[in-house]
């Protein structure tokens, strides 16, 4: 695999294999694949976890960083994504990966002559791949399977990269996929997946919920003034009467950063049945994977 | 110890040993440490010597580092400093460095579940230990000890961070600490210290005199407008006449970034009393140290 | 050599040692001369060209980098440059690149006692010597020899720091330098180097076409209001039907970032003409031979 752009170009077993990958590096398995390799972190966006994460994965695989801030690169030129990207390509970097605001940003880069291996760490509101990927491995260690379960996913569906392809993937590996939050964000591709069923509903019966943050910055200015924190968090908000009923066994997961007191409460962030760090701390794992995927070019 | 967060916490013995164990990365000892280790320095105020002198450590020890830009992460999305904290924590730092305008930050970090070592480079109004540490390294390299010696601070206590821990510390390690400038910051813990005089009394009598930069930046807007560079310098200032009424051994430092014309002379900066640029050199020195106790969580 | 700050410190020996021990690199020449040496790349104005490529050279010799963000740094507190430089010499820099705004700014920091290699990554409207020698290894790689060929230089000549350097070094190794684009930007300091010709006249005569973004960020609020793009592309900017004038042997350089559509048509930018992305290959390998020599003091 040269580049990973989407949960959708991942067959079943290309999950199965990344997640096995993460495992035997969460184990103790080194490589240094990345020695006397250069990877570029290009973020335009803002991250913390995801961009940490990469960084983190690239250094225990033997690589080096070109430390690249979009607000001092010469985009602020008018420079093209294309040509920035061509450009990095060209003083010797050895991958790139990439967050930006637009859908699909990458199509251009693939359609003319970027040819260092591309990972796709966030595009618009479409795919996040490395996140979707740590959110199964965080099941399976835990449920020793991805099939066969029942996920909750509540929240700010339609403004999220990681409803869309963690609803898909989940269901192309056999789990049933439900849906909270408000109505309006229920739309046409997510009624396609699965059910919406109240989040009282949702904790009694499920495996996996999993809470999305509310995304201030990616409502439109009416959403956010309609919305309130107080009202949602009592009507879809995740507190400590609500996951008293969950099952004895489920996980709560969240793709953080959270919104305390929004749709999570300040005491379950990091109770039992959270798996919200340890998502993080299989992140870093996951990423080693891909990055070892894309750098063999398997 | 696994956090040093004030000049407080530390006892005299503290001091010494990290003061020697400073003194032999200066003679050449080395330590791989860190090997293998990632070091997340997170700067939430602006810093030059400080990041620099601590990623130099760090990269002494064999520690690589996340990059982090707080002003690129999720906090802009309104994520706390506790879980920003946590997620780097998660990813796989080792350690953390962190400056904050909030006072004592770190309560907060350590009453929850913030488990890696912790260097604290700057709480608000409050401590600054690495800094305090390199300053009497710097004296002691000179004057072979820490006990009666007379030091004046000179400028603007209460608006700064070593002045305090400075001060306490040179107390409680046996020397006589003496206040110069404004009246206005001779306030009351100061005054419990150690006695006001000018400046001209200072320099004939010192064996130290510590400069402190004016902090426009931590002024109050009528405090910015009242004040006049010119009329300090003239004041308060230390120039060349001021320099030659200090005693043949005594010395000069300060905390930079100076103010050249305000606090000090421009000719004064580097002449051969001033140890400002040497404070620097040892500034790495002393942040090894800091860095190996904790990571030995000795 | 312990300094590169400008090419008319540079004899035709030296070009030509530079472009050798480039070469050398590219064909796989390795050199840990910079293992356990701290580099610090001091970018006041935006980059991602040199930026990365002085990043890249730098670890591909082995030496760890100082990250430094001008915009968090104690400049911002007023801070000079040259206390700013001493302060990463004295935390432990062994060299430093800067790109600053201000002609000449290096003057400073060696008349007084900064001490540590310096590259000079571009001052003001004035050099940008590693710019200078990529595109002078660019064209000696092709045409095997630096003299005797006709170079036009197209464009905004006035505010171009490669302009002036690539100009008058050219001429110092024997080639003939010619000049297009707007007549207000032939001053009288380029018209003592060379004729001015037309675009298509160019085009038809020259071994190595060389265009210089239109930069609009160093143009005058009134001329970015008169200037039209379009305009400017029909009058001088290379497209399809010029490039088809030249001659079969000859190059198109640019020293980017391009502006596809004013100075360049988009399809000119990867034409087989093009040596574009090929001067930033040669940019990694021109720096480490840069970086080498200075970090020798030969």
């Amino acid at each position: 695999m040269k580049n990973i752009l989407s949960m959708s170009q991942l067959s079943n077993q290309d999950v199965q294999n990344f997640i096995n990958s993460a495992l035997e590096f969460k184990n103790g398995r080194t490589s240094d694949i990345g020695k006397n390799k250069f990877a570029v972190n290009m973020f335009f966006e803002n991250s913390t976890r995801t961009k940490s994460s990469f960084q983190v994965a690239e250094m225990k695989l033997g690589m080096q960083q070109i430390v690249f801030d979009a607000g001092k690169s010469s985009t602020k030129k008018g420079e093209s994504l294309y040509d920035t990207c061509r450009t990095l390509e060209s003083v010797g970097a050895n991958l790139a990966v990439i967050r930006h605001s637009q859908d699909e940003y990458y199509q251009e880069l693939l359609n003319k002559n970027f040819n260092i291996p591309l990972i796709n760490a966030g595009d618009g509101a479409g795919q996040h791949p490395s996140q979707s990927l740590l959110d199964l491995m965080t099941i399976q260690e835990h449920f020793h399977r991805l099939d066969g379960l029942k996920v909750a996913i509540i929240g700010d569906l339609s403004h999220s990269r990681v409803a869309h392809s963690d609803a898909e993937i989940l269901t192309q590996l056999g789990s049933q996929v439900y849906f909270g939050g408000l109505q309006a964000w229920y739309t046409s591709e997510f009624q396609a997946i699965g059910p919406h069923k109240t989040v009282d509903e949702l904790c009694k019966e499920m495996d996996v919920v999993m809470l999305l943050r509310v995304q201030h910055e990616r409502l439109s200015q009416e959403e956010n003034a309609e919305f309130s924190k107080e009202k949602y968090f009592e009507q879809y908000g995740l507190d400590m009467r609500r996951v008293n009923l969950m099952k004895e066994n489920a996980m709560i997961m969240h793709p953080a950063p959270v919104n305390r007191g929004a749709e999570i409460a300040d005491e379950v962030v990091e109770c039992d049945k959270s798996y919200i760090f340890k998502q993080m701390v299989n992140g870093t794992f996951i990423r080693m994977a891909m990055i070892e995927a894309v750098l063999k070019g398997e």
